[in-house]
Order: structure tokens, then C-alpha cells, then sequence
């Protein structure tokens, strides 16, 4: 075996943490957000030996150092924020600490001779620190090797040796010229807020209809938009822009065939008049998205454009660049087909082509130009039909010149490949929270995504264009109401395609599906946005509750609290500092009232058993005296299927949030 | 970021098993043992792939090629034997395979104008397969690519598209074109069986002696090896045989002051005729080492020897490599100390120094030295002491060269220290066995070891020179024979240090001590190897059992059962063909009797509720005929404190071993 380029080099570094299949993948932070490095290392003997937590922007010129402090069981923690957007790598540094060995014998010597020639050690070793250090603290380091070997009285030189002072002095002026360095480095690729906390609101701009007209336009759609920003949401979501390809058009529910009124579905993108680069015609124009983009901006909302990359048969591309598409042996293009069904109205793009990279850079222009024209989130439909490491290219190289930008995973598909997605750069992902509707299921789901935190961002859709479950088909407006606020607080980030949703529709498209009835994918639907029984308020009251606590603002905080009834999830988050803690409480009965006791973990919140504190009810605005381990509440569908209560201890006369972590 | 080489790449290989700390460290095995390697291997959409395991002796020229199974839920399995001592690399390719893909779709398709046209695609894909076969099986390709566009009738050319035939002549002709292999492969140290099953002897030859000597010789400890051989032990260790220092020896009962008579530790090693290539003038010479090996091989034993890598203050090595140690500020050698106590016998080596090279070099050379002494079991003395690096560098270097010589880690040290020495490279390692006592230690204890088979092989020692536990204080001969049977049943690896366990010497040097009263360690003690209660027996028949028994060769199948009774532990293993199941209970109660049902895992061993089976009760020879799922046994710790039951099941009149897999 090679020999190690110096076996002075002792410290041996065991694991880095956090980190993602060893490092084989990045762990994800947002701006501001600490990454809490801890290592743990080991030596031989009884040496004593210290670390150093490396980090620097990846392309950065040299590392950026952190002394690590030990945690105990040979481990060693440091922390550090990222300052700017992007990757960052991490490693550690280790090595024998040569003084920290010297002054823990120093500290069990008993013998007057030993601690004399200790003392002559030490002072060596203090003498060669100085010449590592500069001004007053080389001064500083010289004068104590002068007291440690010279004639003074040995108890005060051995005082002198021990104090606080000449160790901060030392561990200011380290010899690390044997250090060992963690190698690989880690990273973590830092994202902008938004990719940890988001609200989402997806609509159809084409139905925005305005009568006489029968599709809405991009100025039509701009008025919707001052609807979803006093709602409070962060992004409007909208369905594929682009023209529609006439081929193979679906009609209303999918039928076959659709009549000339018949819009078809956005996804079957490409036309005569343009593929993933134009405007539908009938939305309006690139300046007419520029508008609408601006207003976007204006009212506080970003827009997200959905990356869908497959064409209908009318797209440019297929007469363009016949080799990006798998063809038949009778020569005609293969359309999208899983036997024995098949989707005449798209045409999969052919990854396997001999032309791949002509095929990823056109896609990567397709990014890149609606960047240039001001989006910078996107919501990627399907990833996982394309091939993995296409992504991995994609994310990675978009961002590396705009970092601010974001990507949203849909892919419903075996646990495995959406994590994969995920560790592959998709900043936030969706997931089966809309199959998971009992308490079990929400818990057990959502304590397996908590071990994912580093890398896996859920985004929560109670419901999509696709996907109306039944739970919303039969429970009428509280399961909304339930499905709402479970999704606004377990998830920092969450979604909901309206305005079907705030308008509860409930109806499948038959018996037993998922589907909606008459869907808006392939129709316009005219939304009484006024209608009566909207929840609107109740959206903007839970946008509002989650602006307003930074508790909900992350998931790395959520716990499952004990609730004695079935029917009701109790959960909990708080912020960072510990200021701000919520507890929430669902019914997920939208039928009938439930009612039982919270098991309150006091003692994660240092209250005492005799301790009285206050609970907040954010959406009503009740507020409710509570004290010891045990409260009772109940939950009405009608009126409140959801309780999210602010909790504060008074600890004067007057009202001040307490702190969580005392 | 960088293209990929290139993106028609598509198989995603997520991770590849066996793996320690995701390849850093290499797992182990021996020879004849199988590497069974599974993958995650992803793709996107509906797309097949296949899969290869990749394996190859390091420095060898090419892959050798296993095809994968998927055993579903997108994994893969496939194992090979290595066939060669020393390291051998292991990955997997997975590429894309569009036959499978293919045929897959056909297998749905319904309408005839789809089957025609897939037809026509698929003789192409068999076309291109026929290209890269030769003789018959390219004929056969070709047949069946004519066949496939022929003009026979549909359906037939259907059929015969979806034979297996054509299905195996097509997966012996894959498309590697794009294939991804996982990077960078992962590695397996293959050693030889005794790395796995050894049972260890140790003693001080210089205690085997015959009046009116006071002191041993390899000719008189000569005689002590056919005592050992008769008993049925595989290795034979020797503390260090080295000379041994004069200045601060160290007395009887670890005093302070030697005498003239008094022999020293033989851990303090050097002096005026030699260090770690020379033997102890007292044990004879190298000739006398080497007639003492040899009888060892007569026998069928191996000798082990300690690598000490300390030196004593008259070691050849403080005059001529006075570099090689770490001086005081007075010009003194540094001692071992751990402050406030001395160890004045002991120089450490400083692997600090900037000799290092030298150092690692001449370490390395006294292990060659033995080598070529014929010597290829090395136990190590507190590798702990000394540098991660060095030992990985060192037992990787040696087996290099001599993939046959094995290496102990007597580490006694924290989990992570014991666990990181075994990645290193240690072939087996002590463990916290000796002071693992009741049955729930023992389960807790097991249970953690053998999440760690891959790179951990555990051997079990009861006592040590260094250690005599409580255990073995208080319990009488009962418990040397509870002990015994633990380790030689736990562990397919166990030792004793005798004859002070056979003769179940349990006296301490002071009450609370863990030290043996007079140890061998600082005198010459004449054991009385005829001595009435002598363990003798026991252990001859422990080994007899091991040998005879494959279940009780490996740790990899241990296996706890319940049993009603906190003082009686069960627990099974069986040969990897099934053939020989091991059942063991014993009573961990030194002073009683104790009695209890176990609950008999007939599920594991497929035996109904009312099929009779067999019990060999292998140490007393005894045969009892049990049936159903609760046994009742009682042990006795004066007749029978350990049980060691070879289970049968009688299929024909004629008894018969049984398929525990049927």
C-alpha cells in the first residue's frame, strides 16, 4: 500500500456530518441558515488534539475557519452560515494538539521534579506558539514561556501553565502542520428563502374568461393575480404557457377527440406557432407575459413556469430535429404509450438519441430564456421519466449562474426515485401527502420524511389538476378546511390548485377516480371567485398566521405530539431561537366533532406541572388559560376543524412569549 | 457543472452492498465465503435495464462478469467467490435494456397494427444483438430476427418473440454501449479460514518448566504444544519472546523493584542481546524458535506472536535510533506514563518524530522478520497506542506480500476506536466479551457486533494475563465452563489464557482487582497441567464439537431465542446449506441449578407443531426426542452448566440431518 504523504498525521477523522450517502450527494441550506458541522475524531493514546471546521464558497480561493468545540464521545461541532447563494463545500481539519496533551498531564502531574520538567516542556512549546503569532499576543505567548521555565516559585509557574488565558494564547496560534484533512469535502448548495418556505397557488390562465371571450388572457389572468396576493401566497404557479398542438387534441374529460372550441390540455405543448419558447397565441404575447410577470412582481408574488419536456406532435421540434424523437419502423414518430394505452397527443422526447447533447443544451436554452425573461422558479412536470443524471446536469449547471434559482419536483413515484430526485439537486419536491389522510398515515409519512431534512424539501398539495382524492370527494368543505391547514403546517412550503380548491370543488369526474369532472386540463372553467362559502378568508387567515410565526417557517422542528383520540393530530414546531412555538391540533373527522386531551410536553418547554400558560388560538383569535400536562379541546367541522395555538408564558404582569429553551 | 462523458448513460445506480462507511473501508471475507452484492439501480419511466456485478482481484487486468438477478422493488443481486487471497474489487454496471424494454411492452400490446410494427422493431434489436454474438447463438439470433419481420403469421412471430429462448439468447448479447458503472468500486479483504474460525491457546512458554530450571524454554514449552494440540486448539500465542529489559523491571505482582530471580514483563522488551527480532536468551535461540515452530506445524498448529511495538529503556533501538523517542527537556528518554502513574519499564515509540519513515520501515521489517521465520499470525498489542494510519498502512503493506498473514487487535478501548481498528484492516479483534456477563449483556452486546460482520470478526477471549473478571472469582470451575462454552459457541473465534483457565485459577491480587494474584505477566508459574478438575476434557470436547459442527464456523447465522428464565441464555446457528443447526442454552448461574422453556423456532427450521425432531445434546452425548415449539431443560452447573443440541429431524426411519431451508 502507498505510503501516507506524512504518518505524522494522526488525527484520523472518521465521518463528517450532515451529510448525504457520505457525501456522494449535497445536503441543502437557505440563505441564513446554519449548517451545524459536527465530526468525529479519533487519536491514538491518551493525546488530546483539535479541529477545525473548513468551509468556502466552491471556486473560492482558500477555506474559511471555524474552531470546532467538543461535544464529548470524540466529537467535535462547529457551525457556519453561508453568506451567499450556491455550493459551498465543508470539511475538517484535525491535529494533535500537542499543548492540550502537555497541560492535561500537566494537570494530574503530583511529583515536584515531574512538574519542573513538564514546566521546561511546556515552555518550548509556548515559545515555538509565539513564533506563530504576531503583536501583542506573540508578546503575551513569550512571556508566559519566560515565567513557565524560569526561577519563579514552581506552584505559580505551574498556575501560570494552567491558565485560561495561555490556553486561549495556544489555541489562537495552533501547529497544524500536521493536520489530517477530511477528504472529500462535503457540500451543501444554498438556496434563497423561498425554497424552504413558500405558499403555492396554481391556476389556469386561459380560464380567466372574461365574457364574451371564451379563454382568458395573460391580462385577464393579471386580475386573478391580485386575488392570490391578498390571499397572502408567495407563488403563482402556472399550468404550461405554450402553444397547444392540434394532433391528437383531448377534449372535455379527456375524450379523444376534441371538437375546434376544445382548448386541450397545456401539456401537449408545440405548435405551428411555437414550442417551449412562445406564448400561446390566445394567452397573448412575450410582452404580455412581461406585463403579467411585472404585475406579478408588484403585488409580492413570483411566477413559476411548468418545465414539461415532451411535445405534442406539432411541436417545432419534431420537423426540426427529427433525432430527438424515437421513431417507429415504419418511420412515423413514437408517440407516448404504456401498453396498452397510449397518449397519441404526446411525443416523449428520445434521451437516448445519439444527439443527447444537442437535445440537453436545447432544453438548458429553454430554462435559460425564460430566466431571461424573468422567472426563476420552475416546476419541473414528471422528472422522473427523464433520465437522473440529465437533472443532476441541468439543476447544477442552471444554477451555477443563477443561483436564486428554484425547481419543484413532481414526481409520484416509488419512494426511492423521489428521493433520488431530490439528492439530485430539485430544491423542493412534492409528495404523498395527498394519499396520507389518517393520523397514522400523516405520522408515520412525515416522520420518514423528518429523516430526509438535509436534502428533501416536501412541498403539500391537498389537492392538483391531476389529483382530487377522495377524502376531499366526500367530506365536503371542512375536509377542505382540514386538508388546508394540515398542509400550511406541516409543510413550510404547501400548494393548492384554485380556485377549485377554495371553492371546495368536490366532484370526480366518476365514481372512484381521482380525476376532477369536467377538469380545467382540458376546458376553460369559469370560477365565481366571490361565491359564498369560499375560503378565501380562511386561506389568507392561515398565509397570514404562517407569515407571522417563524415556527412554521421551517420543518426541522416538527414533532408529534400524543392526542387520545383517532381523529385528532396533534403536532408542534418552534423557531430556532425558541421564541415562537406553535402547536396545532386537527380533526380529521370533517363529519362529526372530536374531542380529547393533549398530552402537553411540558418539559420540552420547561414548564413546570403548576406553571399556567396561554394558548393563542391563531384562526379564531381565542385565547384560552392553560396549566399541567393535560388539556381538553374539542373540534367542530363547521366551525374550526383545525386549532393552531400560539403558546406564551406570562412571566410578568405583562405578556411576553416565553423562551422554549430556558 | 461538467457533461457527463455521456448522457445516453441512463441507469442510475443509487447504491451498491456490502459496503462499510460507503466504501471508504473494505469489508472482509475468506476464502470460500461469498460476497452476495445487491444494487439500487433506477431508470426513468417504464424503461428496463439489467444489471452486471463486476468483480476483479486488485492489479488484476479486467472484470470478471456476473449477470444480476432483480429480486423487485429495484434491486439486484448477484455474489461471487473469490477465489484468491487479498484484496479484489467489486462493482456493478447497469446499462439501459432496450430487449427487456421491449418485450415488456409487447407482453400488453393488443391491437395487430401495434404488434406488427413492434415486431419489425424488435428483429432489428435482434439483428444488432446478433452482431455482437458468434457461432450458433448468432445463427440463432438471426433465425429469430427473420422470423420476427417474416411474413408468417402474427401471432406465431409473436409467440416466438416472447420465448424464453430468445429472451436468454438476447440477455447474452447485451448493448453495454451505455452503461454506467458505479464509481469508485467498492473492496473486499479476502483472508484465509482460520481469519474466521481459530481456537486460540495463550501461554508463557517460560513458564513450562522442568526442575531444577526456573525459567522455560521453547524446548520444554515444546511439550506444552502437543497439550495444547491434544485439546484441539488451532493457534498457539505467545506473549513477546523477545529479550526483556533490565532497567526499572518490573516484580512480582507488578512491583516496583525486580530481584535478580525475577523475570520482568515481557511487554518490556529490548535489551543488551536484542529487541524485536531476537529471542529471549532464557527461551533459547532462533534455531530453537524455528524447531519449536515446526513442531507447532507437526501438531497442526499455528504459532501466533505479540506484536509489542514499545520498547523497554535497554532496547537496542533508544541507542541507535535515539530519534525514535520522545526526549524530556533534561535530555531523558519520556517514558509511558499517563499522569499521576508511571510506567518506568516502558519507552513508547513517538510516531511524531520526524524519523517517521524509518520508523514505519523498521516496524514493518520486524513483522517480515517473523514472516520469514515462519511465522503468519501477528497479536497486537494495544494498537491503539499507535497511529490509525500506521496500522492500516502496515497490515495492508504486509498482505501485499503475504495475503496469508492475520493480524488480532487487542484494543480494549472506546466502540468507535475498536470499531475504526477492524476498517483498518485487523483481520479479528477482542471484544468487550469478558465483561459481558448477564444474558442481557450478552444479547445487547451480539446483537451490536453483528450489525458489523462485514468488517468486525469478533474473538472471544475469558480471561486474559490482564484480566481475570469478577465473574471468574466468585463462580468456581462452573463458571470457567459457562464461559468456555459462550465463547467457543458465540464466537466461530475464541481464546483462553491457560493453564491458568483450564485449571480455573481464579484468585485475584487483591479483592476487587481484575489482576491475577502472582501473574504470569512478572513470574514463572508451574501449572500442574494433570491437575484433577482440570478443564481439560471440556475444552477438548468444545473443540471437537466446533470442528465437527459448520454451523458453530461462522458468526454470521447467531441467532437469539427466547427462553423463560433471566439466567438461561439460547440462542442458535446453522450452516449456510441448512444441513447443521446448532442449538445452545446455557446457564449463566455458576451456584444453581435453572430450569425454563424455550421457545423453539419451528417456523425458522420449518418444522410443523406436531413433527417430532431430534436433539444431540453434543457434550454429554445424550439424545432426547422433542416436538412442538416449547422445550423444558433444565441445567445443572456442576454436571452440565452449557448445552450444545444438534437439532435432527428424522424424515425416514433412518435418521437424517434435515434441509433447514425446505
Amino acid at each position: 500500500m502507498d505510503w501516507p504523504e506524512d504518518g505524522r498525521r494522526r488525527a484520523f477523522i472518521e465521518q463528517v456530518r450532515p451529510a448525504v450517502d457520505c457525501g456522494r450527494s449535497a445536503i441543502k441550506r437557505v440563505l441564513g441558515e446554519a449548517v451545524d458541522v459536527e465530526a468525529d475524531v479519533i487519536v491514538e493514546g491518551h493525546e488530546r488534539i483539535a479541529c477545525m471546521l473548513l468551509h468556502a464558497p466552491v471556486g473560492g480561493t482558500s477555506w474559511i475557519s471555524v474552531p470546532m468545540t467538543p461535544l464529548g464521545d470524540d466529537s467535535w461541532a462547529a457551525s457556519f452560515v453561508p453568506t451567499t447563494l450556491g455550493r459551498h463545500r465543508y470539511t475538517v481539519a484535525a491535529w494533535p494538539d500537542t499543548f492540550a496533551t502537555w497541560r492535561n498531564k500537566l494537570l494530574r502531574r503530583t511529583e515536584r521534579d515531574d512538574i519542573a520538567i513538564a514546566l521546561r516542556e511546556g515552555a518550548a512549546l509556548v515559545r515555538a506558539a509565539a513564533t506563530r503569532a504576531r503583536g501583542a499576543e506573540q508578546g503575551a505567548l513569550l512571556a508566559y514561556a519566560a515565567t513557565l521555565d524560569g526561577d519563579g516559585p514552581l506552584e505559580e509557574r505551574r498556575q501560570s501553565a494552567l491558565t485560561e488565558a495561555l490556553r486561549e494564547l495556544m489555541a489562537a496560534a495552533p501547529d497544524r502542520a500536521f493536520e489530517t484533512v477530511y477528504e472529500p469535502p462535503l457540500e451543501v448548495v444554498v438556496e434563497r428563502p423561498l425554497a424552504r418556505f413558500s405558499a403555492w397557488y396554481e391556476f389556469f390562465p386561459r380560464s380567466a374568461v372574461e365574457a364574451p371571450a371564451r379563454h382568458g388572457t395573460l391580462a385577464t389572468a393579471a386580475r386573478t393575480l391580485a386575488y392570490v396576493a391578498a390571499m397572502g401566497f408567495d407563488v403563482v404557479y402556472l399550468p404550461p404557457i405554450h402553444p397547444i398542438g392540434l394532433s391528437h387534441r383531448k377534449g372535455p374529460n379527456n375524450s379523444l377527440r376534441a371538437t375546434e372550441q376544445d382548448p386541450g390540455s397545456p401539456w401537449a405543448i408545440g405548435a405551428a406557432d411555437g414550442g417551449h419558447k412562445s406564448v400561446h397565441a390566445e394567452l397573448g404575447t412575450l410582452d404580455d407575459f412581461t406585463t403579467f410577470r411585472r404585475e406579478a412582481e408588484r403585488l409580492g408574488l413570483e411566477i413559476a413556469l411548468d418545465l414539461a419536456f415532451q411535445c405534442s406532435p406539432d411541436h417545432p421540434y419534431v420537423g426540426e430535429h427529427p433525432q430527438w424523437f424515437a421513431r417507429r419502423p415504419d418511420g412515423t414518430v413514437q408517440y407516448a404509450e404504456n401498453p396498452p394505452k397510449k397518449y397519441e397527443d404526446i411525443f416523449p422526447l428520445d434521451f437516448g438519441t445519439a444527439e443527447w447533447r444537442g437535445l440537453w443544451q436545447e432544453l438548458s436554452d429553454v430554462v435559460e430564456f425564460w430566466i431571461a425573461n424573468g422567472i426563476r422558479v420552475f416546476r419541473v412536470d414528471n422528472p422522473h421519466t427523464k433520465p437522473f443524471d440529465f437533472w443532476r446536469w441541468l439543476i447544477s449547471d442552471i444554477q451555477s449562474r443563477h443561483p436564486d434559482t428554484l425547481f419543484l419536483a413532481e414526481a409520484f413515484s416509488r419512494p426511492r426515485v423521489m428521493y433520488r430526485l431530490a439528492k439530485l439537486g430539485f430544491s423542493q419536491s412534492y409528495t404523498y401527502f395527498t394519499w396520507r389522510n389518517t393520523k397514522q398515515e400523516l405520522t408515520d409519512y412525515f416522520t420518514e420524511l423528518a429523516t430526509r431534512r438535509d436534502y428533501f424539501r416536501p412541498n403539500l398539495w391537498p389537492n392538483t389538476p391531476d389529483i382530487l382524492h377522495e377524502y376531499l370527494q366526500t367530506g365536503g368543505r371542512p375536509a377542505f378546511m382540514i386538508r388546508a391547514a394540515l398542509a400550511a403546517t406541516l409543510g413550510a412550503s404547501y400548494g393548492i390548485y384554485g380556485p377549485a380548491f377554495e371553492l371546495a370543488e368536490g366532484t370526480p369526474r366518476e365514481a372512484g377516480s381521482e380525476e376532477y369532472l369536467d377538469s380545467e386540463k382540458y376546458e376553460t372553467r369559469r370560477w365565481d371567485l366571490a361565491a359564498e362559502g369560499s375560503l378565501r378568508e380562511y386561506l389568507t387567515r392561515l398565509n397570514a398566521i404562517r407569515r407571522a410565526n417563524p415556527a412554521l417557517q421551517s420543518d426541522h422542528t416538527l414533532t408529534f405530539r400524543r392526542i387520545d383520540n383517532e381523529k385528532l393530530i396533534c403536532y408542534s414546531k418552534h423557531s430556532s431561537d425558541g421564541t415562537n412555538v406553535i402547536l396545532v391540533v386537527v380533526n380529521l373527522d370533517p363529519h362529526h366533532a372530536q374531542s380529547g386531551f393533549i398530552e402537553m410536553p411540558l418539559d420540552d418547554w420547561a414548564l413546570g406541572a403548576e406553571t399556567p400558560y396561554q394558548a393563542h388560538e391563531l384562526l379564531t383569535g381565542s385565547s384560552y388559560d392553560w396549566q399541567g400536562p393535560r388539556v381538553f379541546v374539542t373540534l367542530s367541522p363547521a366551525e374550526c376543524p383545525a386549532c393552531v395555538y400560539r403558546i406564551h408564558v406570562r412571566r410578568t404582569s405583562s405578556e411576553r412569549d416565553f423562551d422554549y429553551f430556558a
